[in-house]
């Protein structure tokens, strides 16, 4: 069965800490009716700091859509290739045993996908084929999972590189001055994260069973005005209040699996935000201490978009991982508002042990 | 096994003729220096008609990136259920019975991707896999094929619907005078299709083996410059020449099925351009006629991105089909240069008797 295998995540050497958020707030909306509100909903973020690609004097700069969109994929290129590395290397894998690169983004756009460029610039084979998600936006972490999850079922001894890249700070809009993206100028942050899930072998996540969810009628409460100026991101003040309906449906599909979702062994959550994690963890009837890769992903990074998940259970690997065979959860929330899930145990890579000894003679000789 | 069964294509009630083309761009590039080039390509291209969704006046004339892209959202919700409709009819199941939406469209860009907005408005259940793939361009129409084989491959006797919207004319650039957009603009065409692919049962082509092949630093030779006018459409001379290393690797993949590639009974070629079919039919060996559905969808619809595919596979059901057994193949291309291909058999609905007289009992009853 297919496990995901440790992420890796990078972020960059630009650091907005709160305080510098909060004066620019004071500084550029000095006259905002609502500036305390702003100020209030960006303090209780728990986002402690952000990094992002640009200096903030930079990023406060909109230079245009083609020149955003440059800069985006000049550091995509940058930045990508050396997690891409490290993530093989936690798989004990080479870039021409990978079968599938599912790359997600939401803050850029590119045609070809930077997976054909991955491809020809680090060595994967030609017949690798690529999934390219962009319009899921946060879900798409999970949606990654999933897909790769698939992809390994479908393919026998199959596996997926998911890469995740996330430049939230190029989607500022210096001229959007409502509430929901007041507090987005102080949520979001620029991350870099992949991971590879192997279809044999592997430490990490054993990947069993897989869920979406579209809360029915909220398709404009999380979306993009796509214009000249490129995505806007549009936030409506009902997004926090998202978890009452999302609960039940974890319920459901752990309980498909036959586990009961408040009492798992570990908790990978989307950090969108601090009630998410507030409410999802009284939903589900479990301690705060369960969702601490969640919370400190938002402390230290923000809100990363689709590397959210992979940034959680990368803190979940530091830790020392979970105990063999312990079951866990991974869920992943959007645009939609989509969740998507995947339900599944810890593997220490004994259970796969001779396809992992196989591929590991491959690695270690190359 | 997987069935894709047929699809259903519209194209929009305005129709721009070859000689409209001709006459367009002798009128709006009178000083071009390589005007007579020009003209001789978009005759060459053998497009006779394509269809657009705004009529020509309009098309020219660009209102700015985010009233193009609301356009483009307009004209999605009300062309794509009534395909979606028809496709479901097709393969004889409802909206409930579908597990994945994938979504493919390259010539627009919406967060949430319309599969939410589908799901919602059109009574598909609100647990279904949402897969949008935007940077495939005109391969996604192959991709989306293969993705949803694997898709049923792995949740067994899942169903998956493939839409495909494309509206080439939303990507018009008055400003880009080189001979590469010109011949484009003379080239692409408007359409909506959507098909479905049957975990078990229905008629169609079975899903037997798919692949993808990126050819090596080819990323620049189709792709998009994303400006504030949007995606600019980038053309490079050597396209055309694609088939020559395309070719064996299609030969390579039906071999390894255990047949040859150039003796199938069917071929869905994607038509980008008249030397792309004319080269493959040569390189692989076959007859001009085996190629004739690509060749129609060119002449009477243009080159319709993803959808091409979709329309070349209707136009061999409106003919009647294949008989049962014989083998065929399906490939797209596209940016990357990315090829994606599919082997199978046509299945005449025989095979999965049992399991589609229980659908249908189903969707009668319903």
């Amino acid at each position: 069965m297919p496990v995901l295998c440790k992420p890796v995540v990078a972020v960059p050497e630009n650091i907005v800490t709160l305080d510098d958020t909060l004066e620019l707030a004071k500084r550029r909306h000095a006259d905002h009716p609502k500036l305390k509100l702003a100020l209030r909903l960006i303090r209780n973020t728990g986002v402690l700091k952000r990094h992002t690609i640009l200096p903030i004097e930079e990023t406060l700069q909109h230079p245009g859509l083609e020149q955003r969109n440059l800069t985006y994929e000049r550091h995509a290129k940058t930045r990508v290739p050396p997690v891409v590395e490290e993530a093989l290397k936690n798989a004990r894998l080479r870039p021409s045993d990978i079968d599938v690169i599912i790359f997600v983004s939401c803050t850029g756009f590119m045609m070809p996908s930077l997976s054909a460029w991955l491809i020809n610039s680090m060595g994967f084979r030609h017949d690798t084929r690529q999934i390219p998600i962009a319009q899921l936006g946060c879900a798409a972490g999970g949606a990654a999972i999933n897909r790769a999850h698939d992809f390994c079922t479908a393919h026998a001894g199959s596996n997926a590189l998911i890469v995740s890249c996330e430049f939230c700070s190029m989607c500022y809009q210096p001229t959007d001055h409502d509430i929901g993206s007041l507090l987005s100028d102080g949520l979001f942050g620029d991350a870099v994260a992949a991971a590879v899930v192997r279809g044999d072998g592997g430490t990490g996540m054993r990947l069993e069973r897989n869920g979406s969810y579209l809360i029915p009628d909220t398709e404009d409460w999380i979306s993009y005005a796509v214009k000249e100026t490129g995505f806007h991101f549009q936030l409506d003040k009902r997004v926090p209040t998202t978890m009452e309906p999302l609960a039940p449906v974890l319920r459901d599909l752990v309980a498909s699996h036959g586990w009961d979702a408040s009492d798992l062994g570990f908790y990978i959550i989307h950090a969108g935000g601090p009630r998410i994690l507030d409410d999802l963890c009284r939903f589900l009837d479990v301690k705060p201490h369960a969702f601490r890769h969640s919370r400190s992903t938002l402390t230290e990074y923000g809100n990363i978009a689709s590397a959210v998940v992979l940034d959680a259970l990368r803190r979940l690997f530091d830790e020392g991982g979970a105990e063999a065979g312990e079951s866990g959860i991974i869920a992943g929330f959007g645009p939609g508002i989509t969740a998507e899930m995947a339900v599944g145990t810890w593997a220490d890579g004994a259970s796969g042990a001779a396809a992992a000894s196989r591929a590991d003679a491959t690695f270690l000789g190359s």
